[in-house]
């Protein structure tokens, strides 16, 4: 394959709490390789997401049927969880990487890029955590997505607090039980201090994994169930209103919550979302390409 | 002192997260010593809890001018966070103490047995965290106090983190901003990636931290402090209304929330409030006489 031996490649990665993703192009577009690794956020350790990135990096140069030493080629966009703050991208690109140049986002920010191909636009993020961005003439604006449980309204994991908290209120007689807040309880074998003791180290993902529960009841007309998804649905809502007035035209809705939040979606937002142009590995290609050639 | 050589004497423990204190009685119910120490809660650490109890009880047997071969007369009543569950309990008390007797109970019921005189009653605890407990016909009833952020309403820590919610929506253009979201966001340098940095670590103490500025700026009539106060209140008012259901009698708020929640609460719940007779280790020594009497 003589057109990989000596033009320029480049690499996206997005890289997540839970994983890290690769994707490999030629100059021309074409993907030749992806990879995965571990947990990639700077935030839980440099070392570690740097390690990560060079993991996914390395599968993906496999699959191209290239060696390390192509590293030296790639213009590399790294879409990371954690790296919000000046401070943190600063600290980071500092990191002594093996590529030839080397830019980085947010991962919601390489998803904006990918969903809108590079164009002007918004999304929500809606994972474990929740997150607004907008991109606008240059301008990125972050609307929520400052952290679980001050933020990060409508994603898996304050849904599941919401869940659990409704669970224990109807468990002390100050709200109705439903087969919801039965089940929340049932999973904590009916014993409140088993949720204090579970709550003593919960975190974000730990409370995320409840949200299904409460998609499963809602969608069964649990009172309880559609209650929270109201609300979560509303708090969409007003992050929508705020990015579209900030002069985004598109507006688009990613993550594992979309799915089974959509029937909750008052019809103004469901009829004004735009579907994803690309994937945030997309986006981080886009990034890539964009910083080398300035 | 002959009459504190040779007849039993009866010590009252209040140990919380932050500090542990001890009062000793003689059998006539004076109180001849007492003393303080540091956090006593066995679910941060057994060691460190017992520790503090026998420094808290050092104290209080210095202050009565005995040595520490009195505590072999010591039927002790213990009231300590953290031990909510049967299993602590028992536990706690494999503890090979000193003492000739020792009884154990919650924080909260040594609280409730202090205001009510060792009779029936309720309590509503507001303080870092919340908890409301019934003690009727040899039951105990426990409502809310499951912990933060799942449990706990109009808690410090729960009227702390409403606030930092609405400053950072202020923040977002979500919702109006007002003295209080500004003030709010100002003690993070009107950063919110100093929020998300902050909340990597913040515990309940850091949230209830951030109640104060609340009720400043509900007593000056701020809109989104004078909300958040209110829900604060009708929850406290739920619980009330279900201590009530269970057949208490009397009841009574206990903590440092109450002082500046009460212009809050709705006239139903002021006007059927009753003055606590006992402060929680008046509670703990009724404890430490019954236990030994049965």
């Amino acid at each position: 394959m003589a057109a990989l031996t000596d033009t320029a490649l480049y690499l996206g990665i997005d890289g997540g709490a839970t994983r890290c993703r690769a994707r490999l192009q030629t100059a021309a577009g074409v993907t030749v390789g992806e990879g995965l690794a571990g947990p990639a956020n700077p935030r839980h350790g440099q070392a570690a997401a740097c390690e990560a990135i060079l993991a996914a990096t390395h599968h993906a140069l496999q699959a191209a049927d290239l060696t390390e030493t192509a590293a030296g080629r790639i213009h590399a966009g790294l879409g990371l969880a954690g790296v919000g703050q000046a401070a943190d991208r600063r600290q980071f690109l500092n990191w002594a990487h093996p590529f030839r140049s080397c830019a980085l986002m947010t991962d919601a920010e390489i998803a904006c890029l990918g969903a809108h191909g590079g164009e002007d636009g918004a999304v929500i993020v809606l994972g474990t955590g929740s997150c607004g961005v907008a991109m606008v003439a240059g301008q990125v604006m972050r609307v929520g997505g400052w952290g679980f449980p001050v933020s990060d309204q409508a994603s898996g994991a304050w849904i599941g607090l919401s869940a659990v908290r409704r669970a224990l209120l109807a468990h002390d007689g100050i709200v109705d039980p439903t087969a919801l807040t039965k089940a929340v309880m049932a999973t904590f074998d009916t014993d409140p201090e088993q949720v204090v003791a579970w709550q003593t180290t919960a975190g974000p993902a730990d409370y995320g994994r409840l949200a299904p529960l409460v998609f499963e009841h809602g969608a069964a007309g649990d009172a309880e169930a559609a209650a929270i998804l109201r609300n979560a649905a509303a708090d969409v809502a007003q992050v929508a209103e705020r990015l579209w007035a900030s002069g985004a035209r598109r507006l688009s809705l990613l993550g594992g919550v979309v799915g089974p939040m959509g029937p909750w979606l008052p019809d103004r937002l469901k009829e004004n979302l735009d579907a994803p142009m690309g994937d945030p590995l997309s986006g981080a290609l886009l990034l890539a390409r964009r910083s080398c050639a300035r």
